[in-house]
Formats: C-alpha cells, structure tokens, sequence
C-alpha cells in the first residue's frame, strides 16, 4: 500500500491516476469516508486545522439543541448526563493517547488549557524558576507562558530553537513545553526521549498534542509523560473551536491544585460554599460551566474514533503524504516548491509544508479550483492528509491542479489577493 | 399591568385565571413567546438557570453545522465572519448592558473571563494588595479569587457579608468583585453606589451581571463601572454553557495587559511572532480558539433581543414575580414557604426564592408535574420569571400545582427524592 518516491524520475507524475484509484480499492479505512459529509467538488487538505463534519456530529448537535435543550431544558443536565460530558469525552479520547480514561478530560480551549496546568504546576514548584519551550512553536503557547511569566514574581520563560531544547533542560527547570508535531513543518519531537531527558533534570514535561492527536499512535503512558494538552477541531473533527483536552499522569493528579478554580472544579460544587475544596482527580480542572453544543459536537465526532487501530491510521497518513511528496518532486525544479517538512516519513506528522515565495497567492488559486490547503507566514503553502477521509485519488488530483496553478504562475506571475485570516 | 399584592386578602388564590389571562392580553411582550420553542405541559420558571431555546438558536446552530462547518470547513472563519464572532456578539450585547459596543466581548465562560480581568488588574496594580468580595457569592467568584491569591504573592482577598461590603473598601483594596443580582435572594446590589465607593478609594470594581443581564436594564456607563462580566445562558438564551461576555470601560482598556494572553489576543496572531503583542481593544482578551457552534446558538438567541425595550421587559418581570408572591402569600401562613427574596420589587432581580424545610423535595414533585423551578442548598426553592416567555396565567398555574403539592407534602410529608446536581 505504501507510496514511495522511486517511482519519481519519470517524466509529468509520478504515478497514475489509475494506481491511486488501485490503492483506494484496498484501503483498510476507505469505509471511514461515508461518516463524513464532504462537499462535492473539493479535494480537501486542511482537516489538520479544521476537521471535516461527520454525520454523527451533525445529529448529535441537532439532538442536543432541540430534543434535549428545547425540550428538557435544565433536567438536561442530569438527565442527558451534560453535567458528566467533559470526563466522558475525555475517557473516549484517553486510548488515541495511551492514557487510562481517568487521566484525560475535555474542557476550555487548548490556551486556556496550558495556562491551567503551567499555573498550576507554577503554584506547586519547589525553588525552580524556568519554563522552557520552543521558539517558533505555536504561538499561544509561548504566549500563554509569557502572560504567566509576567504576572509571577521569580518565574522566567526561556525560549531556545529546537535544536538546543534538549540541552537546556536543567536544574532550574521546573517544567518543558513542547508540542508534539510543529504545526509549520511537522517536524515530530522525541516525545519518549525528550520526556526522559527532563525527568532527569527533576523537571515536568508538558505536551501540546493538538497536531498530533488523530493523526498518529501516542503513548502517554510509555513515554510517562507529566501533563498534555491537545486540539480536538484538527484530526477529531470535533469543530470548529470544539473544547480542547488536558492530561495529568494519574499520580500527579493529587498534588496539582488548581488555579483556575472554578466551581465545577469544586468536590461538592452544589454545596456552594465559600471556599474551594478540589475534586478528586481530572474533575478539578474544570472552571465554568462547559459550552455544551461543542461539546455534542466533538461528542458524535468521536464515534468515527470507536475501536480505530491508529497504526493502521499512522500508515495511511503516511502512504497519502508520501505520494503527495513523490507526486510534487515528479513536477521537477522549476516549481520553486521547497519542502519545509522532514523528508522522512517517521520524523513528520500528517501534514507536509512546502515553501514557495508566491505561496499565499497560490494557496489562494487552489481554494479557487476546490484544493483546499492553508498558507502559514512568511511563504508555505500547508497540506494536511486526514487518513479517515481522503483517498489516495484525492492527493493525485490535487497535485494536478497545483501543477495547473504552477503552470500558470509561472506564465502569469501570481494573482493579485488580498491576505485574509485562515485559523 | 402592574399586579400588586393588594387583593391577597382574599381566601385561596388572590386572584383569578381569569384576571391573568387579561394581564396576557394586554401584555406588550406577548408576542415574544411565538420565538420560542417551548415544550408543551411545562411551566418554565428556570429561565434563570437555563433560558429556553429559542427558533433562531436552533436554526442558526443549524446553519453553522450543515451549510457552513460542513460545506465552507476552513473558510468560514472569513467567508462566514466566524473569526469576529467575539466582538460582534459582544456588540449585540453592549446596549444590554449599557456600554458602547467597543467595550464588551463574547469568549469563555463567566469563570476564566473572571480570571482573566482579575489577573490583568492583579498583573498591573499598584502596590495594593487586597482584592474584596462577598461572601455567599455565587462560588466560582470567590473560588477564582482564591485561586489567583494561591499563584500570587502578596495578594490577599477579603470575604465579607454584603452588608459589610461598602465600609470595607479602602486604599489598600485594587479591586472589588460583586454580582449585580444574587443567585440565590436575587437581592440586587446598588451598583451605582458601590462602584462610586469603590472609585473613591482608588480601586477598580468588577460586576458580575450573570443574573441580571437580559432581565433588567443596566447602565454600566451612567454608572463609570470598570469591568464586569456576565453570563448568557441565563435570561439571554444563549444556550447551555453558552460562551460568557466580558466588559472593559474604554478607557481603561489600553493600560489592561492580559495575563492568558493567548494567540488569538495578539495584534496580529496570524503573522506568528514569538512574542505577544496585544491587540487593541477588547479583543487582547480573546485567548483560544471560540467554541463556534455555541457562538452560533447565542448569535441565533440574541436575535430575540434586538431593539428591545428593557424597562418593558424589567416591568414584566416585576410584575411576574409580584404575581407569583402575592398569590403564595395568599396560601396563608401554614405553607411554611418563607420569602428569601426582598419584598420590595425595585431590590430584587428576575427570580424569587422561598425557603422551606423540605425545599428540595417539593422542587422534585414540582418538576414531576412539569412546574420547573430549582433548588439552591441548603433549602431554598428558586423561581426564575423570564418575561420574554412567561405568561401571567403561567404563574397563577405553578402556584396552583404548588399550592396542591404543598397539600399533599402537609398530609403525607416530603416524597423521598435523592440528590441531583442541577445547574
């Protein structure tokens, strides 16, 4: 089943058309498509920043608005078990990470997650001053550390390119933040090695899952990590803005107190009392109360994850990716395409980024012709290969639109557009 | 239209069907109700808790998932306008409120966006140390202070009983968090008063408007407030664990330096700079991703209040709970209900409470005979009157359900009902 590019020195693409239409035929999840609602017309490579609808969220959200809260109001929560959701959806998402279903929970933004558990795990730090993270990684997390670094006297936030991570872990650390897959190049992190790495220095490791979730097999519970967090809107298809999740090793979980202590965080919150007393386990981390036709949303999305074998989601991510790599290195050089991912398939997540200095202006073109990527300053062009519901034929189409799209930038120069915001 | 205790004298109910189906007649917000998608049977009096959906929740909530999610994916966030979702619905909420609509924000929940405002003030004070609160709060108030009281050296919260409140600000206090209507006696705070109090002293004040906002007129400018925040899936409707709002006074805006500073707060967060940079204006507070289908049931909500007259509504609502009073008073004095609510129309917000020993049992008989009220430990039965949706003769129904209830708990004692949590 696996794509690879040595088919990639003949002249125009590499492969046929008919070929993909071959691997397509025996692809192991080629069913997983028919869960989604998919446009006609589009070839669609950004579901690594929005996930597509799948029907079962789209009844589920309808559900919820008007059988549930039209028509059972208030007893919904009891009743429909809205009050429980955020531990329930966390359970369900606890195997895509390798950790047991006490130890994850769905709640807040991925922001607001971070924010959570660094302040948290701030508050518990013995002497240690320094958080370190990525340079260059995405943005609101080392925006979140820097708002905590400003408001707590004696913390400090180092940020040093990837490269020189590792080696900076040190007795002043008292906790990493890292995301897992970068969300420009792919780039996966050493998550076991890195982890380990600070543990040995005596300090906490965070990881920022959210380009990764869905995509690829993690082991949280392997590689002992302390604390992640993650997206659900990308590869969980939970939509857009759906509530994010948090992870705290189930032998943590006692000494973190919270600082976003809000009620539904309380051990009896309808006791109301005066002062905060923390539930047991994940539950204290909740804050207010949880925007519920998100969550119904992420809720039916999660179905199409029941019993999912990720390594076999892992292959096909790979197999589309590569294709799609082999496929573009087949259009020759004068593309002015530069791959800005990995090479090798085990060192990416599940999309591929490839600069080019004309690069918003082509994004553009192909949302024009229905190839549906994003564009990431200063100059790439993103592609994100969701196993579940793009096929092989898919990647090939679209790279024979870009290579229309290139044709004609190259006779043209680019089309005039005017940058808008892509999330 | 106003329906006075006067004719309480009288034997059994003070008034007749009859009279109250009049009141319906003549009733200016009549037509409101036709926006609702009410259950049949159910009398609702916990709109307080949870507002009712409305047909332009459930329609847009439609629209966002089907036609906009599930056919735009990605380019809704511009072709659909979903990435100024935050400060649009906060500008529909402005004239609710009282503000311009440059000055409130739809993000989080009431909760964080507590957090937030309260960190920025904390982060940018002025060697003052105390922040001051009541006690018997709705918690998550009081349990977020602690929370940032936890984190930071040096801050100090003070708890005290309402009466208590005004004569303990003083210059060591940087900021005063109050809610403009109490969760449980619904007993409204002189907001004007205190927030001059608070200004005289040199400190900030924070209103929480979950209670009061879509049931009142408020007039956070006449009143120089600073900050507040607020709740929408209350009186607006917004749909449960519907995204909060948050207020900042114009003025006060530029020198307010988040704290969760996350990506989507930046001056400019897709160009993906390593450093936070506020944007202007309320949107510096805008941290995650938004939940976008729980903004799509609120943008579909608050349709119901636009060009609404809120003295109208305030009136309705008065006379609403003056029915519902008067008519229990007129039960006679064996019920053992007693009012936990001021008497005194003009210092109470939009529910009304009674205490009773066995409070939470006769809530369940209620909701059992399709009279939905709530229960607020550690005995009081809540009565929330959302004018938009309630009728006079609504009123003069739960009463007499309650009035047989009561019979039946008088010869038999309270059912036996376990515990639920009801939000």
């Amino acid at each position: 089943m696996r794509v690879s590019g040595n088919n990639s020195g003949s002249e125009g693409l590499p492969c046929t058309r008919e070929a993909c239409l071959e691997l397509d035929a025996t692809d192991p999840l080629a069913t997983y498509r028919d869960k989604f609602e998919l446009p006609p017309g589009v070839i669609y490579l950004d579901g690594n920043s929005l996930g597509a609808l799948t029907t079962s969220a789209a009844k589920r959200v309808e559900q919820m608005t008007t059988t549930q809260w039209g028509v059972d109001l208030i007893k919904s929560w009891n009743v429909h078990g809205w009050i429980d959701m955020p531990t329930r959806l966390g359970a369900r998402i606890a195997p895509l990470v390798g950790a047991a279903a006490q130890e994850v929970m769905v709640c807040d933004s991925t922001s607001v997650n971070l924010f959570k558990l660094a302040s948290a795990v701030a508050r518990g730090r013995d002497g240690r001053r320094k958080i370190l993270t990525e340079r260059g990684n995405f943005p609101t997390d080392p925006y979140i550390l820097q708002g905590l670094a400003a408001l707590v006297p004696g913390l400090e936030l180092q940020m040093l390119p990837r490269e020189q991570i590792a080696a900076a872990i040190d007795r002043e650390t008292f906790l990493v933040v890292l995301t897992h897959v970068h969300y420009q190049s792919a780039e996966l992190f050493d998550m076991a090695m890195l982890t380990a790495r600070a543990h040995a220095q005596g300090a906490r490791i965070l990881w920022d899952l959210s380009h990764s979730v869905g995509a690829l097999p993690i082991n949280l519970s392997a590689a002992r990590v302390d604390f992640a967090i993650g997206c659900t809107y990308k590869y969980l298809n939970g939509g857009p803005g759906a509530p994010a999740f948090m992870y705290v090793r189930r032998d943590l979980q006692g000494d973190l107190q919270p600082v976003l202590s809000g009620w539904l965080g309380h051990a009896e919150p309808f006791d109301f009392v005066d002062h905060y007393t923390p539930a047991e386990g994940m539950t204290r981390h909740r804050c207010g109360t949880p925007p519920m036709l998100s969550h119904a949303a992420l809720d039916g999305a999660l179905s199409v994850f029941d019993d999912i074998d990720m390594k076999v989601v892992r292959d096909k991510s790979i197999a589309l990716s590569e294709l799609f790599i082999a496929l573009i290195e087949g259009l020759g050089s004068d593309t002015a395409l530069e791959l800005a991912s990995p090479r090798q398939p085990e060192r990416r997540g599940s999309h591929v980024s490839f600069a080019h200095a004309d690069g918003y202006a082509l994004v553009q073109q192909l949302v024009g012709r229905g190839v549906i990527g994003d564009f990431r300053a200063p100059n790439l062009m993103r592609f994100g290969f969701a196993p579940l519901y793009l096929r092989y034929v898919d990647v090939w189409d679209a790279v024979r639109i870009l290579r229309e799209e290139l044709d004609d930038w190259r006779r043209h120069g680019p089309a005039v557009v005017t940058r808008q915001a892509v999330t």
